[in-house]
């Protein structure tokens, strides 16, 4: 089934006579049409999708030609004088008497003005959190094909940056490096902002690239991923320039260690917990268990962080088609981090890694 | 007065015992805090401004010394479990009773969550929108200063670009150039997405840069803004390499005409609408009139869209210390586009144009 009708079942379970889509990727999933949004609050178009019937796309004239070269099957409706006195006009016509809206991507300031107008026009309002989201949990086949060459572009950038990785560069310069080579060799743009993070400042997971200059045979955090067709990447290498030192290879070997253990374990039917715990129970077992303080790691597709979360507060079930990322680290405030990321498939028996790159995988 | 006595003031006036700011413009603007927020759902911290007493930043762990050092004058509190587990227990303790929280930049579901918990705690939750952003409307004499350099910086990208343009290089590149200047010269990043449209393409306002080489002889829109100290830019230039024709430079003339009239007739007590008017009157005059389908121009500050809008549905009277684009534009599908952008201070008899750069305004 394809994924509108998926859509269109869940409303009619819920007797919602229609659902604005307002959240970029699920407007992006459903319709095709590949327009960004500037901030929350200049939208590029958003989505009606009635339960039944041909689905819109509301837009204002500037994204006309976009709209309709890629929205197909959508009917492009232009509001001249914004959303609501369109909608006022076309819902009553579509005969919409429960109309859904996205909670969790629309301003308090938004939903008060929809619902005001829905009120005096006899629509009740429904405020839903991720549905679309739910449906995009797990992955079709042309989708994991899309990520799967969003990873290998993301795999030729950093081994292209890599070979030219200098002691002396500062992380601010091989981060812009990176997100420069993404968008020359074809991505959109970085899936997040790029993180290089040096000896010491590695020890933050969410280290911003500064003006200190990397070192020999200290560990260099890279952390990074690009959109490419609208499917995100997400990479993270530590790699050292010279020769590491027995403390950071048998740290690396923990993490590697880790990883593996969770790669062994992931299959359709466990739980992110469990999926965490593979990995943790090694890097506790190491005595390093407090220093590692985030979780394993989450759902990527159109955006670069969705569902499902592989953490100990997950116990839902991981599904055929989820593409997950297993990123196990451990900080130590003073010295430094080692991460090590790779995105893999979940299958009905086991877990298929999507990258190739080995890069100070295994020393 | 300053910005704080100010909020306060209007926060008494409306018997609002104190005020939640998550806008992070708002919150730069009163704090001096420049931390800035991957996404509407990722926040580096929000303001809790009481109607009595000191202000405090709310923020997690990752931002502690980043807002120790920048946001002087403010209590920083931690929330290790988020904001509302702390709001929980702060609120109580300063005798909140009514608590305003920005409708315009808070999501619908957390909307929905601040007001159940406080319900519990027997406080009202009030929803405003705008309240700092009218006082950021009409800038101070060092915000035009920082203004200034913003838009100096810019043109000083622009030109360095403009001269080493050639056909043969696509828009992508060119975008990535300029925004590559823009953070080396010093910027703390663009304002915006920069556009690079040659050719067609530049007949959508919102173009995104694709891997269309440029051409000789076509009209190149190039829209392009940065951030300095806080505060943004936004320049619009149409180039042509090579000769342009004589159409091109005939639509040329109209739209710089238009963008003259308007600039001539800006002054405080006009509105946004008359101020539009004055372009429009002109591109209309030559036929062009459902070619122009965009407002004349917005406020720019720390936001490069604020208010006031110059566009045929503001009718409100703009003020002296208000800083504006003035950017006509024609738009003909299949051939492409001409914009041109300055950005203007409101006087109390004129508007004073902040650009100096002239390149392709007269031809």
């Amino acid at each position: 089934m394809n994924k509108l009708n998926t859509l269109r079942q869940a409303l009619k379970r819920r007797k919602i006579d229609a659902l604005l889509i307002s959240q970029p990727e699920n407007r992006r999933y459903l319709s095709g049409y590949t327009a960004t949004d500037s901030s929350i609050s200049e939208t590029s178009g958003v989505l009606l999708i009635p339960a039944k019937g041909a689905p819109f796309l509301l837009t204002d004239s500037r994204f006309e030609l976009h709209a309709s070269s890629e929205a197909t099957g959508y009917e492009i409706v232009l509001y001249p004088k914004g959303l609501l006195p369109l909608l006022k006009t076309i819902l009553p016509k579509l005969n919409i008497k429960r109309l859904a809206f996205e909670s969790h991507y629309m301003l308090h300031s938004t939903s008060e003005k929809l619902t005001v107008m829905a009120q005096k026009a006899g629509i009740e309002t429904v405020a839903l959190i991720g549905l679309v989201e739910k449906i995009r949990t797990c992955k079709q086949k042309d989708e994991i094909d899309k990520i799967e060459k969003s990873v290998r572009l993301n795999e030729d950038v950093f081994r292209e940056i890599f070979a030219s990785l200098k002691p002396g560069m500062t992380e601010r310069e091989v981060a812009l490096q990176i997100e420069n080579a993404m968008v020359l060799n074809g991505a959109e743009r970085p899936s997040f902002e790029t993180i290089v993070a040096g000896g010491p400042n590695g020890a933050s997971p969410h280290a911003v690239p500064g003006s200190r200059p990397l070192q020999e045979g200290e560990p260099i955090v890279i952390d990074m991923g690009l959109v490419l067709d609208g499917y995100c990447s997400d990479m993270t290498r530590t790699v050292v320039l010279g020769m590491p030192d027995k403390k950071t290879v048998d740290l690396f070997r923990v993490v590697r260690k880790a990883q593996l253990s969770a790669t062994a374990a992931i299959r359709a039917g466990i739980t992110g917990r469990e999926a965490d715990k593979a990995a943790r129970d090694v890097i506790s077992g190491a005595g390093l268990g407090d220093k590692f303080g985030h979780g394993l790691g989450h759902g990527v597709g159109l955006a670069v962080h969705e569902a499902p979360s592989l953490s100990p507060r997950n116990r839902k079930k991981l599904q055929t088609g989820m593409i997950i990322t297993v990123e196990p680290g451990v900080y130590l405030p003073g010295w430094g981090g080692i991460r090590l990321e790779n995105m893999g498939v979940v299958e009905e028996n086991g877990c298929r890694i999507l990258n190739q790159d080995t890069t100070f995988l295994d020393i």
